[in-house]
């Protein structure tokens, strides 16, 4: 059982954030996320794409942004658990909660923080008889490490930047890529494209367009697939090892929906009068997730909400001390890694 | 009379930031400050001061903080008017708000936001007889353009940072620079301190500790000060033009404590629970001047403030018009200078 002090679901900048929040008032976090790595959308969806409108920031690039608050949270040392999604939740005698993930790990903490932004990112799937048979057994929709793909036989299906980024990425990793879409056209950052039409000329990747996996074959674990021209009908059978169609993905509030929390379209009512706590006490909301009036789903409004509920987890774990804010201008950040910055203090010293 | 969308009073990081949401909603601001440049605490206390809990910033130094604000906002034109203190507010027949400046400069607008800081930064003052006298006529308590000391002799008082700092750039500016402090230890950064004991073993600075000024003599203007050696009570008669006592700045809500607001904890109370709108329709507080319940004094709080703020001002000048919030890394900012800034598009491309 991973214990801490506040569990917080989504490692996206909301959840990251709060980790630095939570590292002032001496609290550690852990975080749960579905996504392979910290950043949610901002790493997973646009990490090449530019914000204009974090507060001191005239452009930063979304997974700049995060690499730039994974640094700011390193010495208050979060723990992670990624791909995996949070499932259920219990209130033990004590008060505290235990979240159990998909893959059964289970966390412990007093407090909970749901930053789970517009939800966890479900891929859409292609509709084929069989598909859960080879789901994790050839079939996979993120790529959570690539090297599990070195040497293998992949057929990559998609037309956006996922399917060009990492046919790209693959070509040079497996031994062989075959690239689908239903169009011939695909859709995506200028580079991406010519890339993959120069990997296509120089026959590093195996392009079949316009055209769509219909059939899913193999004994125990996938062994080809049937993709059929949509344009001609005829179907051509591959021989792969991994299917990975990048169909993109959409977010579903997903389980955390039935734990018993107010929701409203589609999101967790909070009070916003006070500290985005949802109606289950020591449940917090913060972020894209949740909703008040005046709600706008905005990066920089998840960082006050996140801020304002660590404070407010503060006084639920201690009930009995007063915290006293010091700002970091002042005291420095300690780290839990004994790590500490402040800023130079003031000499003082006669002029003779 | 000036006229804008939103008269924002205040230029600190908060004021600052407003001037961008309220850009993105096609809003011009104008702001007020009584200090002679943008940027509030962070310019004139602290510039040099790292700060470690701006969201996405590990550490950035006050200056620069307040720098990159004013680079983001730059497509949006806002007006200043720098150096004179908002004093009153009237309110016209048809709702809007006159604000007229210590300077008789009057702005209208038909929202007021303050974004007030912890107050107007008042100049502590020593206490000597014709101080008033001799106020903007060889006595300064702040220095606005430094150009003004050019080939003048200059008397600093005091023993911090300001008073070290003035000398070091006056001394290359002014006639003649004399530092004198009531104690002989400086209290500042190390190498300041260091850089006004070479200037003083130079001779480019003259010094004079423990010491303080008792008397202001001149006819219309400032001729000469009596410094008295706190030691040996010895007075010495420095000719000089110009006093400037740098005895730090002390904050004050001001005259806008006057204006009918709800005051509490010499802060302004605001509905948290909407749009940080206070007692009086139009006029909203945000950022560290305001109060709510679970109030945090920090400048991360005050950009989402200012957010909320811009949306909430939106709805009142056009009660009819829906705002539909469009996300910058989709939509881009474009400027009011004609700027547009945004992230390249996708391409739509055969590969074959």
């Amino acid at each position: 059982m991973i214990k801490t002090d506040i569990l917080i679901i989504g490692a996206g900048p909301t959840g990251l954030f709060a980790v630095f929040e939570a590292g002032l008032l001496k609290l550690k976090c852990h975080l749960i996320d579905a996504l392979p790595q910290a950043g949610g959308q901002c790493s997973e969806i646009y990490p090449k794409k530019p914000i204009y409108d974090i507060p001191g920031f005239p452009e930063v690039l979304a997974g700049d942004l995060v690499d730039n608050l994974m640094e700011q949270i390193k010495p208050f040392q979060p723990g992670f658990t990624l791909g995996e999604r949070a499932e259920t939740i219990e209130r033990l005698a004590d008060d505290s909660f235990v979240i159990t993930t998909t893959k059964g790990t289970k966390h412990n903490a007093p407090i909970v923080a749901i930053a789970g932004g517009l939800g966890s990112f479900e891929p859409r799937k292609p509709k084929l008889e069989n598909l859960d048979f080879f789901e994790d057994n050839g079939v996979a929709y993120i790529i959570k490490d690539p090297e599990v793909y070195r040497d293998k036989k992949v057929l990559i299906a998609g037309g956006g930047d996922s399917a060009l980024d990492w046919s790209i990425f693959l070509a040079d990793v497996a031994a062989e890529v075959t690239l689908i879409h239903r169009r011939n056209e695909f859709r995506g950052a200028l580079d991406s494209v010519e890339k993959v039409q120069e990997l296509k000329n120089a026959g590093n990747i195996n392009l079949i367009t316009p055209a769509e996996v219909v059939e899913l074959k193999g004994e125990n674990s996938l062994e080809s697939v049937v993709v059929q021209k949509t344009d001609t009908k005829e179907n051509i059978e591959v021989q792969v090892d991994n299917f990975i169609p990048l169909f993109g993905l959409s977010p579903k509030l997903g389980p955390i929906g039935d734990w018993g929390l107010e929701i409203e379209k589609n999101a967790i009512k909070v009070d916003n009068t006070l500290d985005y706590q949802t109606n289950i006490p020591g449940i917090y909301a913060i972020g894209d997730v949740n909703t008040y009036p005046g709600k706008l789903k905005l990066i920089l409004c998840g960082f006050h909400e996140a801020t304002l509920m660590c404070q407010s987890a503060y006084q639920r774990i201690f009930p009995d001390k007063k915290y006293v804010m010091k700002y970091t201008t002042v005291g420095g950040v300690t780290g839990f890694d004994g790590s500490k910055k402040e800023a130079p203090k003031a000499v003082v010293k006669t002029i003779d």
